[in-house]
């Protein structure tokens, strides 16, 4: 994650991917630079935060200008292949929980660059 | 962060914190520990995820069962003594964001242990 994800003022939404890897790559950095570069592309899309540990343990954020726009993203034909093989291959568990974001807040001291 | 966070049947809320933190510990990882018991003994709070990456970039999600709860987690005096050195000391720049979670899968493969 190269940066804080900027966002209108809310309500907007947000999908939050929680996950843990399965061991190995097999494929997967391919896909998830794919899915990144796709997923920036499509309607609504409003930004995205992403991390994982050295442990392979991640948390995925993305935001949304509708719920529309996240259930367009999710049956997207090339993304629910990614999903499928996510299941099949590259997470021992995931969860992915939709939100509506109500209130935030951002903090960049006055000295940052 | 060790599993996914259970959760009950939506609605529930959640707090989306994104940061990236500042050179150094600076008695960050102890107060960190410290939060983390405090948090999950407050009354409404639900479950936590927590990633960060080798470059200092972060997301926590903690649940809560209203809004009310956030608020006074988000209040709490020693909580607020966290937040002020947070800003002075270890974050360059981080995001809050208070979410009702609307709805919510979860995967874990047949053969999972």
């Amino acid at each position: 994650m190269s940066e804080i994800a900027k966002s209108p003022a809310p309500p907007y939404y947000a999908v939050i991917f929680t996950s843990v890897r399965t061991e190995g790559d097999n494929g997967y950095a391919k896909m998830a630079d794919e899915m990144t570069e796709l997923g920036v592309d499509q309607p609504g899309f409003l930004g995205v935060e992403s991390v994982r540990d050295a442990e392979g343990a991640g948390i995925t954020v993305s935001y949304w200008d509708s719920l529309e726009a996240i259930e367009n993203w999710r049956n997207h034909p090339r993304h629910q292949e990614a999903q499928k093989l996510g299941q099949e291959l590259w997470y021992k568990s995931f969860a992915t929980r939709v939100c509506k974001v109500e209130r935030h807040g951002r903090f960049k001291p006055p000295n940052a660059e």
